[in-house]
């Protein structure tokens, strides 16, 4: 785990230095705008999609501005999805990454408009030429991420979670919410990373099942800490699903059976990486990662 | 005008045919997000930027199948940021294109996701092999549109309408703000249709120009509208700015200047358009349109 929290901590490091670099400066009337979009995507995090993606390219030895680039981009689209998942319409949320949530840091208008601008920020970065030469592969990128990001996927996934207690509660419910809310965009990080290195399709398919397998033990982690939990570690507020009689994969199975699931996820994870030998010792130990974190 | 009414019908009854046909439909328990979707992009609207990618297109034989899948991206984008602008923590809008807001025909949350959506739909649409067989101009269209849309664009004209009295309410600042909010994507609008058409730089640049001084006459038309219109006529509420207490050019140079100034704009449009000759017949007449509107 050692190498693994340098890992982390090198990408995250690398992270910021570019979205500091990349994202929109303050100035004029709207200077609040870049301020609130600053805030919220500079503002720490684990980083684990950008991670995901320059891990599973440096497989592939594909080039690191590229992934870079890319990470960033997937961030940014991360980032827009808490900021307008914790507004008063949605979650309601006033603490995130141990600090006010966007709109209570400066206003829901302020944090809406930043949402909505990062969002657009992800797509202008990864067309732009810079982040790859070749047009084609831009364009693969772009509507990965954006049918990763979009109905087909993250989006559908909040709506579906906003549904709710409306609608089926059972397992099969939960982890289709779940595989659009949070999986999409972690198998789209993996696949751009992919991508990026030219992996061949028997490649690409083995990832995208790491992806889906991690994917689902980090919702399950998540809901997990969310049930037991404490602030201090996560840096948001815990019991909240239960609070809001919302439906999650511990009101669902129990804590119990969910934590088996997660060590079953997490050993099928592992096992779809054995195709690429010890060039994959970085995204194995990450599983471990994922299902132990208290954060 | 007869043609131009023509032209304008038959486009839109395009964009809708090729958006009913394009937007995802609903279905799962997500599916009052896809309700929400087409609630807002099939309800209706002048059509107004496609009408202008399409007819800028046409002077130089475009691609119908290009430009139209063009256009409706464009019309994803304007219509998310008609549903963002008119939610309670924005404009607090209840009425749009005749009909209740999208956040009081279904509620806020799904109003707030579904504008998410159709942005996120846009840049889907826009890199798609299906827009154009050259991926470059795919990735071209979508940094444009990206660029129009986001923090240096569209959302930092939102952000600083909202700020608003806040700062400088000179017609300098007013200017400045509607470049931004309306100004940006109408000019993409237009570029869109001559990047398509493979414009030379010297046509590019006078229909860039063109496009300026539509876009501002536009605005200042809304305005008057704003401060005279009928409800019946315009389908949504008037007198809002000067309720609100918000800067505009009717509030800052009062309606009889703001009137004068438009047909100063209308005529320099006029203009920028005689390099074309007759191909330009259509969006010559565009300029009338839109200076003596009463929608």
């Amino acid at each position: 785990m050692q190498t693994l929290q340098t890992r982390l901590a090198e990408i995250a490091e690398r992270v910021n230095t570019a979205l500091d670099a990349l994202l929109p400066k303050p100035q004029g009337p709207e200077s609040e705008l870049m301020q609130a979009m600053r805030y919220s995507a500079l503002g720490g995090g684990k980083r684990l999609r950008p991670f995901f993606t320059i891990e599973a390219g440096r497989m592939f030895d594909a080039d690191e501005g590229a992934l870079l680039r890319v990470a960033c981009a997937i961030e940014c689209v991360h980032t827009y999805s808490l900021i307008h998942d914790d507004l008063p319409c949605m979650d309601d949320d006033e603490l995130r990454r141990g600090r006010p949530t966007l709109h209570l840091a400066f206003d829901e208008a302020t944090a809406l408009l930043a949402g909505d601008a990062l969002l657009t920020f992800a797509f202008e970065l990864m067309s732009e030429p810079e982040t790859h030469r070749d047009p084609q592969m831009r364009c693969l990128l772009t509507t990965g991420l954006a049918r990763a990001a979009g109905a087909s996927g993250m989006v559908a996934g909040q709506a579906a979670d906003m549904a709710g207690g409306e609608i089926d509660s059972d397992l099969i419910a939960v982890t289709r919410m779940n595989r659009l809310k949070t999986g999409a965009l972690i198998n789209f990080s993996v696949e751009a990373g992919a991508m990026i290195g030219c992996a061949s399709e028997a490649e690409r398919t083995a990832l995208s099942r790491y992806a889906h397998d991690v994917g689902l033990a980090f919702q399950m982690r998540d809901d997990i800490l969310d049930a037991e939990g404490v602030v201090r570690d996560t840096g948001k507020a815990v019991g909240k699903d239960k609070d809001r009689g919302k439906v999650n994969f511990v009101t669902v199975m129990g804590a119990d059976a969910t934590r088996e699931r997660v060590t079953m996820l997490a050993a099928q994870a592992k096992q779809h990486l054995a195709l690429f030998g010890p060039r994959a010792r970085i995204l194995l130990t990450a599983v471990d990662f994922v299902v132990e974190r208290r954060y």
